[in-house]
């Protein structure tokens, strides 16, 4: 933290501000400038409020210099995290793709997508058992029974499968079914879930918050890690804007900065980004091309009837399609 | 819902529209154009999911005509709600001042700031003892024996108390403590929370999402209200903006369409929309002149040492001032 | 400037870094931390340009620490600037109200509208003669037709009268004929412009950008400044955010900023903000409640047949209800 | 445009709207629905101002139902525009490749620049020599001399140059020299030099506003269609959002919107949208993976002295990779 005082701070509000950054137990190093003092705090473990000393007089400003995660971060652990989901690996080097449509509807209509997905080359199925959605009146999902109808699904098609998590309440039901479990965008955060979510033995897939910066995403994986389940992926999923041709403008530039900041595998849900189906393959391969660890789509055989989400949801042909595509890419850039 | 097909649609696509249309139960009314035919739908009960027919061919858009709202809607009750929190009415011709630190400390601290807040002209104490914090670790609040302390502050000055509730786990505590239960920012669409509110028997004061619209703000509410409490007071506190001056921008603009859309209460926080100090004054007075229903401030004897959100937290001296001017203004406007 | 090292940067990544600074003429000044290096960047002439430093290896980050408006700034000129439009003063303690139409259509609507919010209590009449519209098919307002109707409603009721530049070719005119020259959001960046503009011997009303942070508006009034002309008042008009039920979202904590920031006067558009009558009086009222130096609203006696923006035209009825509610808050304030 | 009348408007509101759009000279179509009335307007040529009815008695909203562009539509032109820029064609199975300094800052500057772009595979030089710069003590372009050094660049290497032009002043000069005239970003809505641009014969580079929607960047692109040049490209450079770890948010789901809509090529900045040299080159691929019509990227010989936007500038070295990867990409498509 660097606190800048104003042009004309008195000596006194600089003695003010310098014991109470001692009061605090940390060291404060004040650095005489051209035309102003600032001084740094140094030695702070844990993150510095730099409301606390922006309200004396004379402070003009606050500037945190360090980030505030840990665990998460690539300083802490220099290496990649490789996470294995039901035997499929995410991260580093691997290029997984995951499918299947927004909500489980049926025994029928889970396993006939979830034959298409693997057919077209997909690693792991999706779908909701539990819908957080907008309105009361719109449906919430199959619940417990669409817990079911994916462990079916795995067992039929040998693919892990990954559904919402949407409290605690149904979180052991959730862990028991599912190889990972999501939390969601609305969920990002809700720390009770991430807490119960660190103690989880599944590892977790933790979407992006619709309004939130990629310090504030790290840090609520940050509260899974510090928990103790280090097994979390990273899902970017557009963030809200001005914008209105799309439903979220995916910001893939988060995937450089994530793969900078921390060791934890990042992917990019194209469907909830765009909301349209013609725009999820071209962002498809631009997930790809920008070296994410991997994509989630939907994909429904049946859009026009599909209970949720059916404007954005793939019809299978299309995802054969995008499974070509993605695989050249990715493959082009290993050369 | 309308829908607009593109120009140069065929018949053919028309009329599979059309069917899709009846199929979901709805009736079709096709408007032809002067160059492009749109086809209403009608009614519908519920929201009608534009996404079932955007990706047919020569659908071009699906436009949603009416709002998804009900219970909280003003065409469904047309009189304003009042809210009673332990006497104190929220609503129609009412301004009502609720003020406190950010985070209930101790006995100490809470009942000073109390006092001097009642003092000052406060109707209401506000004090976390739950708080949802960006790092799992910083200061997540004293939990049950806030509570406590809130129930203490209650019967020391007369004041009801509102806090934040994190869970579902911890709902029944809170419910017991508080008179008016808040529902925060970042649980905003935590829809199994809003569940448990809609069965509570407090009053919900629930805060709009940092990047929430209107719409999606009132359909939370909406939950609430289906579940059976329709003792909901809204909270506008800043959404999330490319603007860096502030911590978020307040949008005032809501206050008026709020009114006009729904009969229930709606305040204003400054404190988290500035979260900065020397803006919370004059974004009070500015949100009593445009006819809110009242404010929550966070205010702290000695903000200096506050634990959480110091920098945005009024002297008690400021604070006096504040609600001179905030009841000067609401005194003017009711001539 | 402040320069933030990552960890694991080596003493020769340091050393080049200290030569760069030293290489731009810059005094470095190196500060080591509890974990990693900073360097100060001091006694520099201007802003210094942080990508100069930002991708040698070894720098982490690159914040700035002052701010980069010098003529603007409070700092420079503590005390406020009062500007003086035709002999109607704004700016510190006086509350200037500016009404009119969108657009002058005739002499007629022009004089007509002009008497009406003079008696209603304007002190300043706008109108546009040259409208910058989004579509090339709009209405694009009368042009020197225009700025000659303006002479008269001046002539006709003593008010000084404001209206927009779109370009340098006819900045002589418009200058000829407004009290107050105007620059649109549109143009806040038209660098060329700003520069002819501070060659003017009329005061500029600047309307801020509608995604411009204040930083860059206030570096826009500095480029009118630098070139001679102090005369400068701002205007806050609502930014682009992803709200939708505002054409665009009021910022008034822009009102406190700008007021530390600089001595430049600030008044409101609330008619901008809103794009809707019935935002537009709420918003006014809070507009002043806030303590900016004025407003500027659109009026219209026949909104309905209006050629541009008739949705946020006020009838003259509610206009004149707006100044007695705007004029009652100001008064209590000054109390 | 249609018209939604609220719950309970009256018969004699119904027809005063109806009225209302027959004195414009449009056909009004009433669509009674289940709970309220709609009513469309027809046979409009240019766009409905909706705000003319919006304010009316018993009008809840304006919905537009059709698009305001036409030259640019692709309704209007159904086969992709290719424009030609010096004998380099941009669009319609092509991909470009344009790369240079941010400035031109002297003549061996840009000559080894261009010489090292064109050895890495670019198609096209850019540099700016009028530069639109936030703070007038920035360095603002060599102006003439730089078009002068732009001339000798493509005389040396073959390359077509681009160059921005900031005003109406000094567009002959530009056109003179350049084979493509960009309009930059903070011009977007300079109506009066896109109208100059109109006139101009030379392909026209436009760049999308910061906060501009499609909709908007479209209808700017109409205003130099409609004025006789239809070589435009256009040009997304990122949007400004929340999002603070790139400069802008780069928004790909453009170019499947735009290629859509219109027949005009688009192609992708990342350079002024990352802001940051490590993201540009993950950026670069997902430009090409989406399958815009080619890349601007800033590229300098000496990032750490240039005198503007060093920080994003590529190394040579680093360039030649991305053209490797982006062709490979591009290729990997094709088949």
């Amino acid at each position: 933290m660097l606190l800048v005082m104003s042009k004309n701070a008195t000596e006194k509000e600089i003695e003010d501000v310098i014991g109470a950054i001692k009061e605090q137990g940390y060291t404060p190093r004040p650095i005489p400038g051209g035309e102003r003092m600032s001084i740094g705090i140094l030695y702070n473990k844990g993150p510095v409020d730099g409301s606390l000393f922006l309200g004396m007089p004379g402070v003009q400003d606050a500037i945190p210099v360090t980030k505030p995660y840990k665990l998460v971060s690539r300083e802490f652990k220099p290496e990649d995290t490789i996470v294995s989901v039901g035997g499929v690996k995410v991260g580093n080097g691997h290029m997984t793709i995951i499918a299947g449509p927004c909500a489980v509807e049926s025994e029928e209509q889970a396993i006939t997508i979830a034959q298409k997905v693997k057919a077209a080359g997909a690693d792991m199925f999706r779908g909701g058992a539990f819908k957080p959605r907008t309105s009361p009146y719109a449906f919430q999902g199959l619940g417990l029974a669409g817990l079911k109808i994916l462990e079916k699904v795995r067992k039929e098609t040998g693919l892990p499968v990954v559904t919402e998590v949407v409290d605690i309440t149904t979180f052991d039901q959730v862990e028991e079914s599912a190889d990972l479990v999501q939390i969601g965008t609305r969920n990002m955060q809700n720390f009770s879930l991430l807490k119960r979510a660190g103690a989880s033995k599944r590892p977790i897939l933790l979407k992006r918050g619709m309004a939130a910066t990629i310090e504030e995403w790290l840090m609520a994986a940050e509260y899974i890690l510090a928990e103790g389940n280090s097994q979390v992926i990273l899902c970017e999923r557009g963030v809200r804007t001005f914008v209105n041709h799309s439903r979220n403008t995916l910001d893939l530039s988060a995937v450089p900065v994530v793969k900078t900041e921390s060791h934890l595998p990042i992917i990019i849900d194209p469907s909830h980004a765009a909301g349209k189906r013609d725009q999820v393959i071209p962002l498809s391969r631009a997930a790809v091309a920008v070296e994410s660890h991997g994509i989630i789509v939907e994909v429904h055989h049946d859009p026009g009837k599909a209970l949720s989400d059916g404007a954005q949801s793939l019809y299978p042909e299309q995802f054969e399609q995008l499974c070509m595509q993605v695989k050249t890419i990715f493959n082009s850039l290993k050369v």
